[in-house]
């Protein structure tokens, strides 16, 4: 039976993929995925042909990387980040009935949530919620609920896809949300374009994000009321600082 | 000015670590952390000094790599799973003020969330929380705030630290918190010695977790409410199916 590898890459560059997933990727006959990642590996396998779908035509891309499995070669299905983290794996087994069986492997890989987090410091160092503002395939009133609570119980937040030309006000939105239950002086921060030419962050506070205007390239961290902007690095705090 | 690197190992083999934490170890010349941590990394640099402390002692283990860093030395924190969910990166950030300035570089690693997830298939491929059920550090009010917060808007969850000999009814403390919004069928697994020797797994129902004999080297992951468990494999949809 040949291999379904479902690989995530880390923010994009070789020197942030695991060994894991370099290994994966070696051994795949063929390499399949969104353009856009799959442009940020081919250039290392230059003999390996790369099946590529556009935006949006995420079944396609899986459908397509089940049936070359299926016809008998080993195949890397490239996401960004991890391969779960709002990745193809969730598709690949929903759609792996429908086909003869194949060994589906999950390679993991580091998330935005992680890598943007090191760029800033240590923002998620305490209890954290991942939640993404994009309302394409979830409604926006389970976000907006997931935002209250992830607020009213003091979670640190990462937040996934904060704006997009047709959301523009979607992170403002958000901020609104939180603000009902988070201090407007809650330390926040951005990066845009992590691990990646151009990669640029900024710290602020909760107040202030509101009126940032970011785009689907950035990753946002909120703190919890004990996260502390320490000379530039944004810090959420263990606890160990009681014993000292 | 010397560096500091805080590196995420991942899982802990030499395969799951990232071609960037393998060049930080590599550059530095002393590698320190817990020794569970730093057995898993000094058999590949068997030149370099290690230093260690054991559990529970992370201040004096941080004040010790910032006074070898400080002192002119390349020094790397190991922390496994990434340096800053529940690692060493924000204690660092928050010692370093009291020695002359020292470069810290944080390097992301696939936090237990991640690599648990892609052992039991795609749990965490919607909005999720990370959430440690030890209260070394934290209140348990405010464990139990986040639990029900995070049942009540239906995110999926990873439970990091879920039981200890001390700690030993937590789980079923946190099974039943989640179980005021969370339905007894919702589809949940766990996840021992991630990527190690000995790794095991097992998927089950929320209610049946709550009888799981689980220890400190475990990771659980509770489902959304539309989680399945798809031929042993436990995979929350991210809405495409919606476009079937």
């Amino acid at each position: 039976m040949k291999k379904l590898f479902v690989v995530g890459l880390g923010p994009g560059s070789a020197d942030t993929m695991t060994a894991q997933a370099r290994a994966a990727l070696a051994e795949s006959d063929v390499l399949c995925g969104y353009t856009v990642y799959t442009d940020l590996v081919a250039p290392l396998y230059p003999d390996k042909p790369v099946l590529t779908t556009p935006m949006r035509k995420e079944i396609d891309r899986c459908r397509m990387a089940l049936e070359r499995a299926a016809g008998g070669e080993t195949v890397a299905m490239v996401c960004s980040g991890d391969a779960g983290v709002y990745g193809m794996a969730c598709l690949i087994y929903q759609l792996a009935a429908e086909y003869p069986p194949v060994d589906i492997v999950i390679v993991p890989g580091v998330t935005a949530a992680l890598s943007g987090a090191a760029v800033l410091g240590a923002p998620l160092s305490h209890d954290f919620c991942v939640i993404s503002l994009s309302d394409l395939l979830t409604p926006w009133e389970l976000i907006e609920k997931r935002l209250k609570a992830a607020a009213e119980a003091d979670f640190c937040v990462a937040l996934y896809n904060p704006a997009s030309h047709k959301r523009a006000d979607y992170l403002q939105k958000a901020c609104d949300i939180l603000l009902m239950a988070k201090k407007p002086e809650t330390v926040c921060g951005w990066v845009r374009n992590i691990g990646r030419e151009g990669q640029k962050s900024k710290l602020m506070t909760l107040a202030e994000l509101r009126n940032e205007q970011l785009d689907m390239f950035c990753t946002v961290f909120i703190g919890n009321e004990k996260t502390q902007n320490l000379g530039g690095k944004m810090v959420t705090p263990r606890g160990y600082e009681a014993k000292l």
